[in-house]
């Protein structure tokens, strides 16, 4: 049993939901509610180390949506449960997914309050996908905006993956490399990952390697005979006396050592990387390059480069595949119409804005100024950022990017971003997300209405 | 294509790997390194907000050791990337786990330094699993760390886990709810989980249900003529006014009203729930019982039962979930000896304790007072914690733990842990782990003999 392209393992997806959407779905089905839904997916508040999120994870999301049904074991459990009944788990044989989505491009600076994606579907079908598809997004779009931190840190210098163990859990780890990569990261170490999505890998030697030989230099020597362009791990015992072995086996291989890279793992990174690089440039080693390790972040990768450590490139585990500094995003899935009517919730703080939106990106010069939520009927504003991606419950040509174009999109899109977004420490202003006229009249009427109804 | 029990797709899992360690088999492979490895798992550091950390996410890497195998995709993806040599390929074809693992019990509380699980096998076995074993028992541990918070703070109120869309990713989803049952939470909204786990499911109603429907009163007395003993979600519009429809809808029904909870998701719910309390007691719905959702955490949670609020159960999701305050865990994996010596990292801050160990713990009147890590040929000191789960491949019956099991060793092993340890704050004093005189003696030999090397 292999993973599909994307992860999902689609006869189990369709019940990787809370029992709730199961609860109400048997409901609107005895009630014959097949009103046609719109819900709004988008987050209320940037964690405070954030100035803006890279959205991610749509494809995951369109790949479950075109497949979505329950499969005969996942319905002898329902049946199990003893909660609903047979007619219910009769029509749910035949489900499947017939809506529409629009969403904004994987790769595209997202702000509070504006619609990343939005449903619009027979009730029961656009509530049942809620939980997988927060979980989906949620889990790209946190860990794609963390690696782009890390790759504007290392301004223009290699980031690499190195943490799928540490990610939570066996999606986590595949979907960071994909997001890493989203984001600018220029490979994993994660051959799974590698194989899914088609990525870079990277990787040569772990600690245990040298501990394995009686010494490291021995270790070196039989590793570099089959690898002749490795990267060699030097910081095990000594990353001088690892150096040092280096040149040794440089002298011994004569012109047959193409030994590309060493890699440091712990200690002052800047204080060893420029002991080592002096050591190399002093032995003629001038082409070899140096790689380093160990608890980085962006903060960590900014401190080396302002030290002027001559680093070539940075491996980011732990950091770069949790987001530790900011490991969840609240992100909602709102109901904003059904059966062509808005709707929205009234409690305090957690108002939603109702109907189908657009979001419009105003630009200035070529650098993003302010995003404009406004009715989808609504044009003029700027460079809409919600794109049609399935009709129908089949994807458009828009749904169907290649990682290399989600890429290409974070790096234009970030680029236009306000020179202050891109900074490490938190933007003084924020980035301006304004709702339009015409949405807000709207939502004042829903809220009117709403409230001598409850 | 369904999951297994555990969530790891078996053909894809052996190669959910960093790209090193096949580098670094196809090496041993070819220098006939055959020799048999003792690697140690272990994290380094508590998290500041941890007094302990929960160990969980054995039975997922047993289920993997079990079946591990390159499929034959697998095996065409390695061959595309021009890394690997045919004969390296054909070997792992017939690639198997063949060695022992001795590890702790789920729902253990384990400290810094103490080995989590020890295993022997073959050198090359023994690295290319590091990948997924330090990333299920990262991802679970973390979480069963956070829940045990969470429950212990719920001063014995049931917990319900809300967090599968939050999680990261589909993994985590499942695994939080699995954790969650193991310290103690009652049940999970994920209903694949509850298929995979057997855990108990709950759920009932969204806010976008009630909007559905015209009005908050037609929403309730639709839903509850098909649950009618279902919790009913009263602050959709606003909570006072919800009560009074759950009044009302019971005065209409009369005897037939058999509404078992309202469910609060916002505002402040200490208060709120005083006043939906005292209505529902004047209305005669004393049974009625109030669960609260909604941002909570153990610190919100420990507030609501300090401020006396009349709150019967709790759902918790985000924080739960993603563990936020403490998303990363810094789990090592390293080898401890190979074809018979001890082997140990010498690099600064990172050195590992070397050779095969068990860890004892002490305890005095019934409470744990402290770890002693020995060689795992000392004993006398206290209960042995690590045990025998695989030999040769193949589980033992200690390795074949049920989750009621694991939650029972959680209930009974965090009961004996010193009091301070159980509170939220950090203990003043952390429990000692101490090495035996013995593992010291030997540490410091392998250390002078390695040193003498390099």
């Amino acid at each position: 049993m292999a993973l599909p392209p994307l992860g999902i393992p689609y006869d189990d997806a369709a019940i990787f939901t809370d029992l709730y959407q199961l609860s109400m779905l048997q409901s609107y089905y005895r009630e014959g509610m097949e009103g046609e839904a719109v819900f709004t997916l988008f987050f209320r508040k940037l964690p405070e180390t954030r100035n803006y999120m890279l959205a991610a994870g749509l494809d995951p999301v369109l790949e479950y949506l075109e497949t979505l049904h329950f499969s005969g074991e996942a319905l002898a459990y329902l049946e199990s449960t003893g909660r609903f009944e047979a007619a219910f788990l009769d029509q749910l044989t035949g489900f499947r997914f017939t809506g529409s989505v629009r969403a904004v491009a994987e790769g595209t600076p997202v702000f509070p309050h504006a619609p990343i994606l939005e449903i619009a579907a027979p009730i029961a079908e656009a509530q049942l996908i809620e939980t997988l598809l927060i979980n989906q997004i949620t889990v790209s779009t946190i860990l794609a905006s963390k690696a782009a931190r890390v790759v504007e840190a290392a301004k223009g210098r290699p980031v690499i993956d190195f943490g799928t163990r540490r990610a939570h859990g066996f999606d986590a780890g595949n979907k960071a490399a994909r997001s890493a990569y989203i984001a600018g990261c220029v490979s994993t170490a994660n051959v799974l990952a590698g194989k899914l999505y088609d990525l870079p890998i990277a990787g040569t030697m772990a600690h245990s390697y040298v501990e394995a030989w009686k010494d490291e230099y021995e270790a070196f020597r039989h590793f570099v005979s089959l690898y002749p362009e490795t990267v060699l791990l030097i910081d095990t015992y000594d990353p001088i006396q690892g150096v040092e072995n280096v040149i040794r086996l440089s002298r011994e291989l004569g012109d047959g050592f193409r030994v590309r890279a060493v890699r440091l793992d712990s200690g002052d990174l800047a204080e060893l990387s420029k002991e080592v690089r002096r050591r190399l440039d002093a032995a003629g080693l001038n082409a070899v390059e140096i790689v380093v390790s160990g608890g980085l972040d962006e903060y960590r990768v900014a401190d080396l480069i302002a030290a002027d450590a001559p680093i070539n490139g940075f491996g980011v585990g732990t950091r770069l595949t949790t987001s530790s500094d900011a490991a969840e995003l609240d992100i909602a899935y709102k109901l904003a119409a059904y059966d062509g009517e808005g709707r929205m919730k009234l409690s305090p703080l957690r108002k939603n804005l109702p109907g189908a939106k657009q979001v419009a990106r105003v630009e200035e010069d070529g650098t993003a100024v302010r995003d404009i939520v406004c009715r989808d009927t609504e044009t003029g504003f700027g460079r809409p950022l919600l794109e049609t991606v399935m009709i129908d419950g089949e994807r458009t040509d828009a749904g169907r990017r290649s990682l290399d174009q989600m890429r290409e999109t974070a790096r234009t899109e970030i680029a236009r971003l306000p020179a202050p977004l891109r900074e490490l420490a938190p933007a003084e202003t924020p980035y301006a997300v304004v709702v339009s006229d015409e949405l807000t009249r709207y939502t004042d009427a829903i809220e009117t209405e709403l409230s001598a109804k409850t």
